[in-house]
């Protein structure tokens, strides 16, 4: 009797057969589970991480995905807020009659999931001054305004957060990158909330030089029309594109208050871009020197752990003349030995440039590396 | 001068840097690369053996893709033909006005990569009779009647092929899989072309029962509504669920012809069902027993070749009492090594049960060896 | 020539050209990053959860691979401790004059990566009594003796720690999992201080009752001779065969203060073997039921976390009448949402039943979620 | 009755219960299966082609696995010939009074898996002149001779072929990679039958100049000291270094006679070298161009199919100045679908540069497609 129930408990752990009825069989495991992973990415002193995409589509204009798709995708892949910002003029594949309701139909699952739904849209236009990302509006039919200017503006007295899309877009900007007259107006009227140093698969390092110098929020998002990871290559690069919003805590008040409190820092495929007051705090909780574990014949070995979800690339700075390797790669949650050539009681400081961190155009992080 | 030429050339071909322009930076390496691999699954003699899925869903009823993404899936899958069978009755998802459009939205992107797409619908009433796809039919919006044999009629009198869904399904049989006297009346008529004997991830010994006994087309059909890869788990089963359709060329006519003509087997997750006749000549042109390459001590040693896309169980007959494993896995597109307890000049003939090969109920293929 | 620093940036982040000369081109994208990656499971108040493989093998018996290999997997898995238990008696692969020096070989490796190496060797005769690991202990090669009872005492003399390995090993006991005479001796003598419920692919329900009954330590060893990933399937099970070994710190001395105190428990494939005292502590930091985050017409929605590497799977207890669902699998570092017929300001306790985790034969561990 | 039966077939073919007994449970899914995968790359008219790897070592030197492992690796990745290629001189893990008797360690393995096994050792000097392996020798003992010419003479005395391996190397070639006068006079005594244009990660254009120049033949290496699959990054680079050879028959005969009339190619992640005679029909079988599929406004569609496990990179020729796309990957087994500006009825000629495949330094192969 027992070794019955042994086996059949076996049996159930990897097949489960509970659904199986006379002249029906089901089989489970060919289906994929549908789970979040979180994304490890430290919260700094007064403020929680938020994950974010601003910028993606659905069916409600030319993405191939039904808006609650978007919504799930966040969940799995560890984001704590999106928007799902169709397209407002032009929408090839909308059908006769159609309101902009790509919210509305998201709103359910996302409320079940714990996802915040921002309601949004993207004033798509010609360049100057090319596309606008409008979030936390409260009608988007209602910017649907035969002048730009004029859509903006209805955007922002509704309380809209206004980001700059893709501004170096070759389909756009063909031959530069290029800050236009109608750029300055809209800069001017204070209406230029946050513009995209990321989008879809290109970075704009011009962007990032119009973040600092004119102190602009950094965004990177998606954009994102297809599914997912029918788009991107998830395997090599398991987390998305996410624009990291330092909020109170996780509600669409605190992160409206932070994105206009221009607390944000942009994340894409390991390269990690924002102003040193939020870089620098992720960056130490990001990477831990342990206590040498073994000191032998004038050799000195460490433990450098990473203990995110971002792959850091470590270049040793010219000026350290040690013997530490020239080049380190710590991959994502993964710990490396590090040996340097250094005497039992002395105590030294190593200088690397983290090569994918940067907090202004060529600034890149440095960090150092002190053993004892 | 060399020296640089050989460098680039080594960078270019790792990371294209093409696309570069100022200010702005693209990562190809992020994103996905999309081609067609094909399925190895051997033609027989006299007939192409196409790769088919005639149940597949849209927004245009309560999928969550858009038509287009039905066909680049099929091309990148390797399949030959596909249906997109949104339910004519019952669109929670459709908008307002909106049209059975599916096909005319989806056939230049099904042209251009050279996928049949066949014109389809799916009557979906509750059970008795439950759901019926209806295939090479002209006029989707025709099909839309109060009554269904009405609807199943008007399929018939377009030239429609018709295919009862899921007989086995829980939320319509719950308890059962019982044939009711509806399907009587529909079989009688001569309007049961096909049955499905697998659908999304469950299979029915009992469909295949009266696929054998009253003649019915066999068919394995995905019936996704999600993403493929979102669905099922394409790394652990890289082949879908597919109906073979053994026809005299790659056509929508002769694809037509043959499933009148009543050619086809259903194939789902390794598991092969058919008829004796389309069986026998695929498993042998599947699996090769190649010359023994090694003659020691009494063994024999020779190699399996399983040439196909298909993972074969190979399980040893009762009967059979030689030395040969008990049990042999014919992973897809791979060779084992199998030795046998026999002397050179000898000839034997062993025979395997292949556990995942079924030609009715408990009809399994028997597969002999023959060595000598 | 900013442009073109920018451009080779990217260039070098995911191609490092530095290694390249005149007539030679390096590729290293072609080769395996190596690192550590930690195994989350929690410590316990107290003590540090080491995680730990005792049964190993290399060339200095019949093993493939060099002793140095067992290290760099131990680094590379995330374990904290190993030994390589070389087979003392009957080595068919040892060359002419070879010494038992598998841990003098492996040594520096250990220490220069941090991995507690324990000195050891296997004891290795005919049933009874069968096969058994000698750790911690000082000379090898003296454990070679005619008498097992002899080379068990040498073993126990050197202050060694015994492990009767793989008591259910069908060439050993080919029809039962049986406590012969001689377990009863060495187990009087109180040399037997643990025992394997886990060993390679196998694991032993019997084992797991004397382990309970008689008090002995509970071990879950890998026994592998070949490379890990050659001879696991790590993909699908990236989480190796561990003892899980409480300890007061992460040092040798420590360690075996530990399995001697019996304070340990079993982990394999995602089954947790133990005493209730070390797995409820475990069990309590693995998984976080987290405040409701919706209430809407009668249903409460939830977030159940995993913080672990450890799959769970929890099905409901039958006692449990809630419209919870019936099972939960709970992937590794992942959350799903679980939604309950509860109203807002209720209060309710749910039971499920985790069947990977096991607190003595068919005892398995309840899980209590309260939600109000 | 049935029911049941049906249940337990699905429960076996997914978890075979078959090892159970009492007190124990065996977990047949946590380990790998083994299994050997063909490489597709074709034969050439009057050839078939060999896919060899020359340059492999053990723990009879300084590899850290068992000669048998480099067998079964070589068969699960559909390799027909190895050497074993041990250190003659200098093996820092060699046992006390050990023999190079990797071959005959291995030797069963190969009999049995039907891998060409080719006796072998590596005369491994300081520069000039290196390292130097002797495939098809008799006594590898007898090549440990002060002299390095006395050992590649001895080698040679024997019957033995002799390739300059990686003449590039960083370690003995720090700064050039240079051709000395000790290559002059092994080359000159006509002793030099091969040389690596690849090892290990390295290739070296200034080694194929020499391989065109002095017509000897190429060789492509893994030099492999680790497990494969621990120093290579497998996943992304399925297909091994390979030497091919094309020769009479699968025999180590022709083998050897293919080797000394220079039949040999090169293969390494994806890059092809070789004599325009052999790479052309290798070509020719490798890419189809297929049939129009599509005539639409004045383009036209077709599919083009990678046949081979070579993924090809085309880059169109510059004089080409079609609407072709400037650049085509054509990952292993897969097609894709191309489209160009031509009406139905014309005939044309599209020339496209394989960046992948070289029949001299920077001679890349060009490929012609003919479209009509």
């Amino acid at each position: 009797m027992k070794k019955v129930f042994l086996i059949l408990i076996a049996a159930i752990l990897f097949f489960p057969l509970s659904a199986q009825k006379e002249g029906t069989i089901v089989m489970n495991d060919v289906v994929r589970q549908h789970y979040r992973q979180e994304i490890l990415i430290p919260d700094i002193p007064g403020y929680v991480t938020l994950k974010c995409d601003f910028h993606l589509h659905s069916v409600f204009s030319d993405g191939v995905v039904w808006p609650t798709t978007r919504v799930s995708e966040a969940f799995e892949h560890g984001l704590d807020a999106i928007a799902i910002t169709d397209h407002i003029e032009g929408h090839p594949k909308k059908m006769p009659g159609q309101k902009r309701t790509q919210y509305d139909v998201a709103l359910p699952t996302a409320l079940s999931s714990g996802i915040i739904l921002v309601r949004a849209g993207e004033i798509s236009r010609s360049m100057p001054p090319g596309h606008f990302n409008a979030l936390f509006v409260k009608d988007v039919d209602a910017l649907d305004r035969a002048d730009v200017m004029d859509a903006i503006g209805e955007a922002v007295k509704q309380g809209g957060f206004i980001i700059w899309n893709h501004p170096g877009w070759r389909k756009q900007q063909p031959d530069t990158t290029k800050w236009w007259k109608q750029h300055e107006t809209i800069y001017s009227k204070g209406w230029m909330h946050g513009i995209e140093v990321f989008n879809e698969k290109e970075w704009y390092p011009e962007a990032i030089r119009w973040s600092v110098e004119k102190d602009i929020a950094p965004f990177a998002n998606s954009d994102v029309h297809d599914f997912y990871e029918n788009y991107y290559d998830r395997e090599r690069y398991p987390v998305r594109p996410l624009t990291l919003v330092f909020a109170r805590d996780r509600s669409e008040e605190a992160l409206k208050e932070a994105m206009f409190a221009k607390r944000t820092a942009a994340l894409f495929f390991n390269r990690l871009v924002g102003k040193n007051e939020f870089i620098e705090p992720i960056i130490k909780q990001s990477i831990k020197v342990e206590v040498p574990h073994l000191y032998q014949d004038g050799w000195i070995y460490f433990i450098v752990k990473n203990l995110t979800d971002i792959e850091f690339t470590m270049v040793k700075k010219d000026s350290d003349k040690s013997e530490l390797p020239a080049r380190l790669t710590l991959p994502r949650r993964a710990s490396i030995v590090v040996r340097a050539k250094q005497h039992k009681g002395q105590s030294e400081t190593y200088t690397y440039i983290l090569e994918n961190v940067l907090t202004g155009v060529e600034q890149y992080y440095e960090y150092k590396i002190s053993v004892q």
